[in-house]
């Protein structure tokens, strides 16, 4: 069926392969986001799916399907999510799995792609890099290449979370989904295309990489220049061409979302729901939030596709959100460096309401003149209209504010 | 019963009254946990319930009693979780609520509790100082005053997590429960330890504020003279009376973690369960991973009791448990100021497998010499044995380590 469309039998296929093998993840109602977007909001949660994402499942269903023909193992390319996929299943399976990972890959992404008992080779410098390394790997020792989302059993494994949302949710009215190389959606709306076609499908890229778009628009598959988004899970220059037709026939509408919509969502789904979401997984609720789609009054599932963030950059997400949601303000601003100026500065800033969170206050800066200090200030705010607000009091009291980001 | 000791059939009418108000939360067995402290474990998600903890159980089991005499509504002080808890139940019953909380506290929050529908007082430095005020609103207005945790009623209405979990878990060995002012455990172990007796119940505070542990030592409740710890949830100086005396009749054994303890649990639910959990509430998961108590090979349900943490100081939490766990070390070191000296040493850096975090490169610093330049670098590193082999390596190269906390 190489280079067939995948059909809804294959993803029933694929359902009784993944029967005790991943995980089905709870489909839950959000009050929070259901009165925010005035749409009935229900969230499919796979960053607590096995691995953390969605990606064993067209992992497992690829690699215990060629169980036989891949004697010599299982070769693949992956920053992220594909590569503990791949692990997982091959540890399943009972096969060997070779993962190239780009140098510089987060330690923890590594360790953990290790601990699921996969070869891990570090090669170049990105995913480009990664995958040639991984077809010389392919052609030296005849493993067999597993493709992260252009291959019909990658595509039919994922199609098995929309047959899990119509199970919970027969009547729903629409499921949005992230889409990166398209192997998710293409799955997930070919299952629900051929047993509900009323239903909406409505696909969410990253503004930075909309590869999937372009080719709606363009009618073909072009690689995009660039891929540049908080949301790596999806940071894909080139859609497949299976997905890309699939995808074609199936999806109603694409819309993006840009980083700071995306850094917003993230924020919000930890502080609402307590939820831990990677960037790519948080894109459906950024374009609800943000209404890039007309969904008030329906059933919508959206799918939470991955939590495999990065430790080491959420406070830098946090930030972001923040600013996004006006709760957020760094400036700096000049004081004469006598007893009292600081002080004044923050009884004007506690007067206001607002929160200082940190001080960096610095007289010996060398661009600073002489009697004078420079101060840099973070506040936690209420909303936009109250870091308006503090702006134009502080300047109408003479400070000279310099706003940060 | 306003002195006595709560009894099961108390417990067993809040959970009558608390049917459609308060979530029941799912008890998850958590994989990673169990094979981490070789115990069977199950996490009670109390981040997961309405207003994200516990607290509204205890407030709506009172409220919703006193709804007739309260009349002029009832009055609370609380910087976190039991004012969001007063404030949904207030609203739930339809009587208006008074909030105090510290100047100073979270924005979110206040905001979070004003949007519940409770007037928000801003009164004092802290928890005290919101208290006294607290009470003098009730004598002036004749409000009701709903205390945090010593009240029969509310003590009773946390009970009921102690019910869900027998109901879901009926033959565990052992429970795990926060102890702050003590209302959540006395209310658990009376549950618990009435329907049956032999299921362990061990309570863990806070190594900064261990209240109950000094009152369990000495038989008699004092103040502590401080309470400090990342946790502020649990940050309290003096327990209960009534949860004192509940605790000592239920409760098996008292344990302590400290801060990065606490930090490094925060991350690990964090990294590997995907949940977003408040210092408080992962004191339990905490100790599991610690060893303060002998569990192997029991089947263990842990309380997670909420998860409203201040994002602001989410990024200090996740650097002090990646530096818990040896996955991050930060140092400063002076290079000679000529082209290349920096580039070695990152290019030993990468040799040895640790990933650059930032760098912050000052070449103008007052109290470097000219022709120096002082560099400061934060690493992603594997676990601690990789920072030895990081620093040991370094100082042979004759590179001078100044190690950052």
């Amino acid at each position: 069926m190489d280079n067939d469309f995948v059909t809804l039998q294959n993803i029933l296929e694929a359902k009784e392969r993944l029967q005790g093998v991943s995980r089905y993840t709870p489909l839950e109602p959000s009050e929070i986001l259901s009165k925010k977007t005035g749409a009935h909001v229900f969230i499919k949660l796979e960053n607590l799916q096995k691995t953390g994402s969605f990606k064993l499942r067209g992992a497992y269903n690829k690699i215990s399907v060629l169980a036989q023909e891949a004697a010599q193992g299982v070769v693949a390319a992956s920053a992220g999510n594909h590569a503990q996929g791949v692990a997982f299943a091959s540890s399943q399976v009972g096969i060997s799995a070779t993962i190239v990972m780009p140098e510089g890959a987060p330690i923890t992404k590594i360790e953990s792609t290790k601990a699921l008992g996969a070869d891990v080779v570090l090669s170049g410098q990105g995913y480009d890099d990664a995958f040639r390394k991984a077809q010389e790997i392919q052609h030296e020792n005849g493993a067999v290449f597993v493709h992260a989302f252009d291959d019909p059993l990658v595509i039919a494994g994922q199609g098995t979370i929309g047959l899990e949302i119509l199970e919970e949710l027969p009547d729903l009215d629409a499921v949005v989904v992230p889409i990166g190389g398209g192997g998710l959606i293409a799955g997930v709306a070919c299952a629900i295309k051929e047993k509900r076609p009323e239903v909406q499908v409505i696909g969410v890229e990253a503004a930075g990489a909309p590869c999937m778009l372009e080719a709606f628009k363009s009618g073909a598959v072009h690689e995009l220049k660039s891929a540049n988004t908080i949301a790596d899970g999806i940071a894909v220059r080139r859609p497949g061409d299976l997905t890309f037709n699939m995808a074609r026939k199936y999806v109603d509408q694409i819309v993006t979302v840009d980083d700071e919509e995306i850094a917003w969502a993230i924020l919000m789904l930890l502080e609402s729901s307590k939820l831990m979401v990677e960037g790519a997984g948080a894109v459906g609720i950024a374009a609800l939030l943000h209404k890039k789609c007309d969904l008030s009054g329906k059933k919508v599932a959206v799918i939470i596709s991955g939590g495999n963030i990065d430790v080491n950059v959420i406070s830098i997400i946090i930030e972001r959100g923040l600013v996004k949601a006006g709760r957020y303000l760094r400036f700096k601003t000049i004081l004469t460096d006598k007893p009292g100026s600081l002080q004044k500065l923050l009884s004007a800033l506690a007067n206001f309401g607002a929160n200082v969170i940190s001080i960096v206050h610095d007289r010996i800066k060398p661009n600073v003149p002489l009697k004078q200090a420079e101060v840099e200030i973070s506040l936690e705010t209420r909303n936009a209209s109250h870091i308006s607000q503090i702006v134009e009091s502080l300047g109408k009291m003479g400070y000279e504010l310099d706003i940060l980001r």
